[in-house]
């Protein structure tokens, strides 16, 4: 068999899939971008696991739903235990190396009850989402009265500011996430109007070049076979730019935004109790909007210009012909559309990516420069980079669908009839302004090609779009009559999932068969009446057996 | 606060919940066992979360759902990271040590990947399911042509055996579950036929009188907090006991098999294939029962025994006065009933099972010599545990509740609709009998005090029993339409606990409270426009910063 390709897996933070020219947006070109779609397959119906950076990652890096692997909002570890797409890969002959953000929180408690030591080989990787360090860099380094957010926060990028000279104790803040004023003055990116500044910051200095010369150094000083997360921080906020992205693109270049006044005053109660949060409130606005929007653009026109270097440098030194080039996001960004900001809902302008798939391989020729519109889900990925590394897939753990048969042409989908995503917030104030325990404080989303419904616990009616004839996502039905078949019908696929064995993990389903002879062969006879009721050979070991009788008054036979 | 109380967990293996006197057996007086009803709260309803010994104890142990920890089969391995009443117990500062049986089998894989090991202190408690072990004896040795079914099967029981002159190299056959014939050859118990022969071994060194003085022992050398968790393997099959009790009871003492034509004639094709095994078959036949059952009540009566051996020593060592003192089963027997064998479907008679907790503090004497017809659940146990012991039920792991509050009269139920029990046959033949998938094989429970559903995977409609007007559960209205409210309002109930959080264990409900506000004050500021739109105190560190502009021609601000 072939040395399996290297897997270079790019994740971009927040990046909304219809922000990119080869999905269709009109002024933000993306040459870069569209020049891997055309090498690879584009999915146009690529769902991530939650709305959300932690948990979409960790339902990316496990293969597995969040229901499954419970780290079910920011902050929350990843138990010891989970076992991630490095474990796996590993397991096939692959390295797994992370260059970049993983948002994961290590379960420091579980660990300390299991005697696991951070500094150990194991202890390291299970603190590290199962990835080997090459650099973290979680990009954030927000800090409040309370401290720092991340105590480790862009701590090795900003050790490389200041060492190329930017003076602060947060060159990360001041400089890479802020503008400046003609007095010196930092202008925060924390605020929104910000947004339309330059960043304060060379632009080969700035988060996404940084990031991208890492990967090239990690590339430069790694033999394969290796899977390497490129894994990127912006376009995320704090929404804010170098020169000359800061100057590309103005309010003029803002697409309008998708809302209606019907679905604010119509809002079910729990979009409404999103829309009206301080985020909703200011992505309302149009001049958080006209500053926002351009700077975003320009982060992502960046990005494209990062990719396009990357890629230049790999076909120089082979790497393209060797590597399977996987791009994607772990959500989008709602930007003001149905009257909210960031990201916690479950609109396709948050819960849908890009993903583009460049397989090098001879096999994947017949797909090239192809969409595929089938259902896709973020946990497809482990499956499909572990086939690629040329391992069998532990299906009994991985809940993703290798996606390998579509990039080859043998097949036009992975048979999945839904997708699901899943929102945590009892974590968040929404939780009391609404009244909802934890333990009612999550939803769950269910999608066909035609239909999407929303789940929220608490008593709430559903939430239900019509895809097809309601793409924006506008007209809420779920309290419409008519449609109490189709609601009937979606509950039924989110029942079917919420039944899965997710968490028979010990025992692959061919152990499982196997298991269904065994206990007979080793003795364990049951329902026999005598010894002409069974066969002999199993019943051997307990036919013609003589054993002395034992005397309790004298302890002799 | 008062000294926490000891517990004595007793668990017995396949006692009948209805095989006991204060049950109300005709035939069977258990004294001794009714004392302790006497002395303390006699649960009517106490249901198991999977009539099969390996699954039921998991959950008994980690207080969790079988669909929750995945040890869904016997020899399924609990994974690494699911924590157990033990390490509960030892965070409330509380000893836990196993005396006997758990079935339990260890995630060796996952240990290794984590690089635990099972000779460390740690590593020997995530093997031995989070006990500390005295003796672990699951008491079955069965042996094939493939081997032992389990290698370390009572070895120290075999040992103690040998040296009091048994002559065997498997005792535990030979003398302990087996009868003898004149001539001097071995009865094998595994032959149902045999049953109604004496074992061949003196009453004193059978099991249960053995596993009592371990018990004894374990009570002498350990001081208090302990919990002890006394784990017998009787009156679990090989169905064989010594004189006196092998004599006791004969033919004329079996109860009359709970059965009938019409619902072997219309059973459900899952329900079929379980009375169609070998087991089912064997038990549908009177001489079987007639065999068997008078041994089955005579390895009972021997228990009973034993409790009043045990209860007079502890009274005269003063352990009744410190210790709470809880007897169980596993699981039940169907004995024939239905035209089964064994345990592995639904009816009471496997999956409810005798529940007698006596609490020995003064807060409890309100209810001493009550009955408590609540529904209650053996994940029940751990969460009532933590709390006899002074800690702090960590409810966002444990899905059981405490059962203190009607201990003490405080409560006449958990506050619970309904009861779940799982059964995977996946690892079993009956999947291939009835050609159903790995994934399929699995089936739900759901009971209310009135009505029992069965939910098949697999396309099969459910099963619907009413246990008011039909408590011997002889009439399966799963095909009646008339009953379609009752089995959407069952179905209901199955779906909202398919949907519990039941892995987000790294964070307690009070951390994720807290969490709402934690973000914020560590510098993440979102949705605000400028200095004017953010209270002060969140954002000073944004302001009145300077920085000096970078040159990057000169490399001087």
């Amino acid at each position: 068999m072939a040395r399996p390709p290297n897997i270079l897996f790019i994740m971009f933070d927040q990046l909304r899939w219809d922000y990119l020219s080869c999905y269709g947006h009109p002024h933000l070109h993306t040459p870069n971008i569209d020049r891997l779609a055309a090498r690879g397959v584009r999915f146009t119906r690529a769902y991530i696991q939650s709305p959300i950076c932690g948990s979409s990652r960790m339902s990316t890096y496990t293969g597995r739903y969040v229901h499954s692997h419970g780290a079910s909002w920011n902050g929350i570890p990843l138990k010891v235990g989970e076992r991630t797409m490095g474990d796996h890969l590993r397991d096939a002959g692959m390295d797994c190396w992370l260059v970049g953000k993983t948002h994961m929180r290590a379960d420091a408690e579980g660990m300390a009850r299991l005697g696991l030591e951070p500094d150990s080989l194991i202890g390291a990787r299970v603190a590290e989402c199962g990835f080997d360090v090459f650099e973290r860099d979680d990009g954030m380094r927000p800090e409040g009265p309370d401290g720092f957010y991340d105590p480790e926060g862009a701590q090795q990028y900003n050790a490389y500011l200041s060492a190329k000279g930017y003076d602060s104790d947060n060159p990360w803040h001041d400089f890479a996430n802020s503008g400046l004023d003609a007095q010196g003055n930092v202008l925060s990116g924390w605020f929104l109007k910000n947004a339309a500044e330059p960043a304060n910051i060379a632009e080969e200095d700035s988060e996404t070049p940084y990031l991208t010369t890492r990967g090239m150094d990690f590339m430069k000083s790694h033999k394969g076979p290796w899977c390497c997360h490129l894994s990127y921080i912006k376009p995320h906020w704090p929404y804010i730019v170098p020169e000359p992205y800061a100057s590309m693109y103005g309010p003029k270049h803002v697409q309008p935004v998708v809302r209606s006044q019907a679905e604010r005053q119509d809002a079910h109660p729990v979009l409404a109790a999103f829309m009206n949060t301080k985020v909703g409130q200011a992505f309302s606005r149009d001049d958080v909007r006209d500053a926002v929007i351009p700077a975003y653009m320009g982060l992502i026109k960046q990005a494209d210009d990062q990719i396009g270097r990357l890629l230049d440098w790999m076909e120089q030194t082979g790497r393209l012909q060797d590597t399977m080039i996987v791009l994607t996001s772990d959500h989008g960004d709602f930007l003001g559309d149905h009257w909210m900001g960031e990201k916690t809902f479950f609109h396709d302008a948050s819960t849908k990516v890009p993903l583009i798939i460049c397989d090098p391989s001879p096999r994947a020729d017949a797909t090239r420069g192809t969409t595929c519109d089938a259902l896709v889900e973020s946990i497809d990925l482990a499956p499909t980079f572990v086939e690629t590394a040329g391992g069998q897939v532990a299906d009994h753990i991985l809940e993703g669908r290798s996606l390998l048969p579509i990039l080859h042409g043998q097949a036009a989908s992975t048979g999945r009839d839904f997708v699901i995503c899943e929102y945590d917030y009892s974590a968040s104030p929404i939780a009391e302004t609404l009244g909802v325990s934890v333990r009612d404080a999550v939803m769950f989303m269910v999608a066909t090609t035609r239909w999407k419904l929303i789940h929220c616990e608490g008593g709430f009616r559903p939430l239900l779009f019509d895809l097809e004839n309601d793409p924006d996502e506008l007209k809420d039905l779920g309290a419409s009559a008519e449609h109490a078949d189709v609601i009937a019908e979606m509950y039924d696929h989110l029942f079917a999932w919420t039944r899965r064995q997710s968490q028979r993990t010990t025992r692959s389903e061919q152990q499982l068969i196997d298991m269904r002879t065994r206990s007979r062969g080793k003795g364990v006879i049951l329902g026999v009446y005598d010894e002409n009721d069974a066969p002999l050979d199993l019943t051997v070991k307990y036919r013609g057996r003589k054993a002395r009788r034992f005397d309790d008054q004298t302890g002799k036979a």
